[in-house]
């Protein structure tokens, strides 16, 4: 087991796939880095910034000769790269990816390549930022971010502790948990605030008036909404990818918000008192510690 | 009609009273400037920090006297504040106030003082920061910021001239609207957002491994959350007193969430996109825009 990568290959060179990309060749522990993507202007300007050393449309070109491949390609592309890579990729190669939904991926692995399934390990870097492209990556993105892994039982467990090994080069703070907890904290913690957000803004907007009504928006809708202008493509797959794990939990908060309704209807003091400290206690206790 | 106040008297001086007072103070339309509040500590210090000359904690004996009276108490208080004037408000002295809500405000002061109501100007300034009382309190937080006025049929225009020329002395973009209309505006652009971070958050705390699942929370969920560290007190308040327009808002939101889980559950990859981007263009479109 070696802690150096000689060749690793990058499917999707945009935020998060360049940032790793640069994180590890900061850190001396990448010595050639193939790109691959569809749009040509990206992957020529991901070689200008020195993110990829070269580059190939074809994932099967792509991974040959590659030690690691990093799979930060949409969530609905994931299945497409796990079979085009089958042919090509080498016996000791592993395969690591950033998907935001876990349990979605597996299947994919499974379904397409099962073969790969031991040395491919699950992963998601909990980090990014609002914009998308090589252009917006950075070496720093993941110092002190969380990279929860979730290991496979059939992953070999050195593929585990090398994959471990290569987010903590690039200054994460790796955990691990299974498939379906990390679906469930994430869909908690990512994927319903942004369904809210862009049901909210949505309702909004279809109300008559909605550009007067926007003009009223202070400081607090604003911050409110900012995930709302997140990529609509990447929340439907993600929404998609992680349901079983999201829409029971929608769901749920929907039937509380409409016992919320009804003790706003029936002035129930009490009742509000309570929901509002419970959460303002439990906001300021967790939330603002965070980074 | 003069444009600079003999006497203010500022019902609750926190950061919306005081900021006020300081406002007028700085333009030089207002000579005395005399508090009310419960809190002997706040008023002192208000008398420290120049926001006040002097105070009470009697309503009655605060508006002797007075020439304008600015009700920044909370919503729950308006109706006592405005029984307790009756007898002491000199004639020509006119009331406006800041409360969140204008439909309780206006009954308030229907039921406890019919007789004010040909001088009583409802408003409401859309700004604030997260810090209350009045150390808070500063001279600038209306520049440039929408203040809302929502005159009644028993209004006098000089009233209303009055208050707006007061808010414009601020700094403040006066506009006016009815009163049913501020209510749906609020309910949607403020309350709305409101009780989605408060239930989100309490939801969340609810769920068993509630610190990991708090630990895993990104920046977007931080800014989606912030609202629901504000003033449980407070927003108990404005629900109650806003119920009529926030009730039904809120139960519709919670039906659309339904439907919107069950999207997700079917997998509607069209309706999903098809909500995720009309939201991203609405928000990119009204809200990037407000300071």
């Amino acid at each position: 087991m070696s802690d150096s990568i000689g060749r690793l290959a990058v499917i999707g060179v945009g935020l998060i796939g360049g940032s790793l990309a640069r994180a590890l060749r900061k850190a001396g522990r990448v010595d050639e880095i193939v790109g691959c993507g569809r749009g040509r202007a990206n992957l020529d300007e991901a070689v200008k910034l020195g993110v990829i050393d070269h580059y190939s449309h074809d994932i099967s070109e792509a991974v040959r000769d590659a030690d690691v491949v990093f799979l930060a390609a949409p969530l609905g592309a994931m299945r497409g790269a796990f079979d085009a890579m089958r042919a090509t990729l080498p016996g000791h190669a592993l395969i690591t990816d950033g998907g935001s939904a876990k349990g979605s991926v597996v299947t994919d692995c499974r379904e397409a390549a099962p073969e790969l399934l031991r040395r491919f390990v699950p992963g998601h870097p909990i980090a990014g930022t609002e914009n998308n492209g090589v252009a917006a990556s950075f070496a720093e993105l993941y110092q002190n971010r969380r990279v929860i892994l979730t290991p496979l039982p059939e992953n070999d467990s050195v593929a585990v502790a090398r994959v471990r090994a290569l987010w903590e080069a690039c200054g994460a703070a790796v955990t691990e948990m299974s498939v379906e907890h990390h679906d469930e904290v994430l869909a908690a913690t990512s994927h319903l605030p942004h369904m809210l957000a862009f049901g909210l803004v949505d309702m909004l907007a279809r109300l008559k008036e909605n550009d007067e009504i926007f003009r009223y928006a202070a400081g607090g809708f604003r911050d409110f909404t900012r995930i709302a202008s997140s990529n609509p493509v990447m929340w439907r797959d993600i929404c998609i990818a992680n349901r079983e794990a999201l829409s029971p939990m929608l769901a749920a908060f929907a039937e509380e918000m409409t016992a919320l309704a009804d003790s706003i209807a029936s002035a129930d003091s009490d009742e509000l008192l309570n929901i509002f400290e419970r959460a303002k206690a439990a906001r300021d206790r967790y939330v603002d510690g965070l980074t």
